[in-house]
């Protein structure tokens, strides 16, 4: 069953507001074995609005469409539904009531512009709206169906979850579809293709989708199927993640598992730090507090987290975490022996059983020849055991402070769990 | 002159991405006079694409493309282009000395795969990506421009702005658009909106129209009109705003500029730290190394920044920032005796002319009857003068760390300027 988001309204179309309500529909529909094929956002314009509802019937068996629906002018769905449905406007006494009583609740009076809400195209069904005074409309043309629901977040959701969603699963038999996530950091998109393409090209004959995500310093890989039989889908989706996991075991940080939210980098390192009972400290130079910002947005992190120095120059690497100046002059603050003796220091100030150092070239000033912009060393320790490593990652200030933080977490949950390079 | 948006990817359409592209491109767009009619979201196949390409080249002038420009098998777009202009792909020589040269600054093996983005149709303007190894595409049929950019926001942003909005600008007699942004900090929309309101009215018939952007500790008011006479419109809208300045002043933190970036607070007190010959140094509790993020964030501000220490217990309180263990028995962590010595003790520490302390419950754990999760103590000192100040936020984590990072900055930018609050 193939589904097509339309979103009614000119604030998505001047960049007024982010479409967040496409992703919730989108995961949903998903969710029940609803193909979304194809999404679209028109102005509050008639014309706009005809030719958007004839395109999406050509293309789909369901269409959600929202906004439009308030009681000003420049709100025209209903109108337009009618116009479209060959249809009139009545009253519905269900509506009415519940619009009454909304407005009673909050002491507020019931204007005629309030009592419009309780119109509906003749001979839709409607979908009552407990959180609001717009309700859902489902109709039916040429063996579409099209589902007209208010644009605000929480009121839309309100009624695909009482309604919509319910009223699908009732009336089709869906398939299943599932999905599993491999998320990787440390190897490039192009690279990771070229590991593994003997098992990508065998997923094709299984019917698994294979989909990569790239975002600076990590890729995620989606693989996906849709079938009727639940348990066959999902053992076959976990026995092809089964079979990638050798060819890049050493990328791989963690999994984001059907049903669930993806797990960051730092929420991962977050759990391993807690069941290991572990305390963490850092010393961030080029990242300048990047990565003890995301350790600590995870909430919770204070079980298992010190704190950190950031240093932003060699005095004070010399004065908080005693780098001996004679570093500075020999090898220059970013450097295999900055880093190693600033990770030393932050185990002893935080007492901590592991820690991260960073030291680099954030960009765009401060690069030479020898050592341009992009230039990092990093330094992870477990109690007495230190690995470190230099990078090179490349021009942009923002993206380099981010690979550093990435590339920091991965290498110190390799070390915790003795992972080797 | 119309523009329509087409994102290409199965990632929008199972709601695995949120579209943020849209919207920053919607807004580009809209201010150098541009209307965007349409947007839409289709799968990465072949036929979805084609006729993605035939409508919107029916509806607008200009088609921006984001999407399936990766190396992998399930990026199309390129060659879905070739078929519907009907030429084929060519190498194109500058191109791949971008990605050759990409690739070996990050000593990187060039791969067959990475050869194929230096790949694009035959007879189209390339648009180079300083960010990555896919190129921008421009190409016309039909009297309709398309332009292929990859889905990567900052590859697709520094595309737009070093090319494609130029390109606009150069080639199309648009209307002239006008607008000037005051950034305020630390008063909620509708208080401020009370505040302005008989200005706000006057508005309307000056055809000045006044866009409320709301964020986490911050409200823009963005001022614009639209004519063909740009001294006018610069003249009307300057004077506007002079006229609001006097009723909030002490909320206005800075202003977007026409035509320029908008400032973050973090770049506007670091060029007030520069001018002033100011060196910073910070002490981050609840918000655990976010504040000093932000300043690191701007290139070049080592020529104002120390460092930072963020102590994540009160052993590390006492022993790295001598806060006196008879603080928290008394008081407590996040009180005002915390944050004054956390305070002193950073400007001895960094050597620093101005400092920032801030201790707060950022939740959702830690709250109290007396003090709720987001009670924060925020203190900021320039020499020996120390001002502070206690909020209660709300419930949510990075909200929290959020507003009291925007809050600490403009307290700190107030104190330095001898701004009353």
């Amino acid at each position: 069953m193939d589904a097509e988001l339309l979103t009614i309204g000119n604030e998505i179309l001047i960049g007024q507001i982010t479409n967040t309500n496409a992703v919730w529909m989108a995961q949903q529909l998903n969710l029940i074995g609803v193909s979304v094929i194809h999404m679209s956002s028109v102005a509050d314009e008639r014309e706009a609005i005809l030719k958007a509802f004839d395109d999406a019937s050509e293309r789909a068996d369901l269409v959600l469409v929202t906004g439009g629906l308030g009681p000003t002018k420049d709100d025209i769905t209903k109108k337009t539904f009618c116009e479209y449905l060959e249809t009139d406007l009545i009253t519905n006494e269900d509506v009415l009531s519940d619009v009454t009583s909304f407005f009673t609740k909050r002491n507020k009076e019931l204007t005629d512009i309030n009592k419009k809400q309780s119109e509906v195209p003749n001979g839709c069904l409607v979908l009552r709206n407990k959180n609001g005074t717009a309700p859902g409309m489902w109709m039916e043309k040429n063996n579409t169906i099209f589902v007209s629901m208010p644009g605000v977040p929480y009121e839309m959701q309100g009624i695909m979850t009482d309604s919509v969603l319910p009223e699908i699963k009732k009336r089709f038999k869906l398939p299943f579809i599932y999905h599993k996530t491999v998320l990787t950091q440390g190897i490039g998109e192009s690279v990771l293709s070229e590991m593994i393409s003997d098992w990508e090209d065998a997923l094709v004959e299984k019917e698994i989708s294979l989909a990569y995500l790239p975002s600076p310093g990590m890729v995620r890989l989606r693989l996906s199927s849709k079938g009727f039989n639940e348990t066959e889908l999902k053992n076959k989706i976990e026995s092809e993640t089964e079979k990638v996991k050798p060819l890049i075991e050493k990328y791989i940080y963690g999994y984001e598992e059907y049903g669930k939210d993806q797990p960051k980098i730092e929420e991962i390192i977050g759990q391993l730090l807690l069941e290991k009972g572990l305390k963490l400290g850092l010393a961030e130079s080029c990242t300048g507090g990047y990565i003890s910002h995301l350790i600590t947005s995870v909430a919770g992190s204070s079980d298992y987290y010190n704190g950190c120095i950031v240093p932003y120059h060699n005095e004070f690497k010399n004065n908080l975490l005693k780098v001996d100046s004679s570093v500075f002059e020999k090898h220059g603050a970013v450097s295999k022996e900055c880093v190693i003796a600033m990770v030393k220091e932050t185990i002893l100030t935080f007492k901590a059983d592991v820690a991260i150092a960073v030291s680099g070239i954030a960009g765009p000033g401060g690069g030479t020849v020898e050592k341009p912009v992009g230039t990092t060393w990093i330094a992870v320790a477990y109690g007495d055991r230190i690995i470190q490593k230099q990078f090179v990652f490349g021009d942009n200030r923002q993206r380099n402070i981010h690979m550093t933080a990435m590339t920091a977490l991965n290498m110190l949950r390799k070390l915790i769990l003795k992972i080797e390079d």
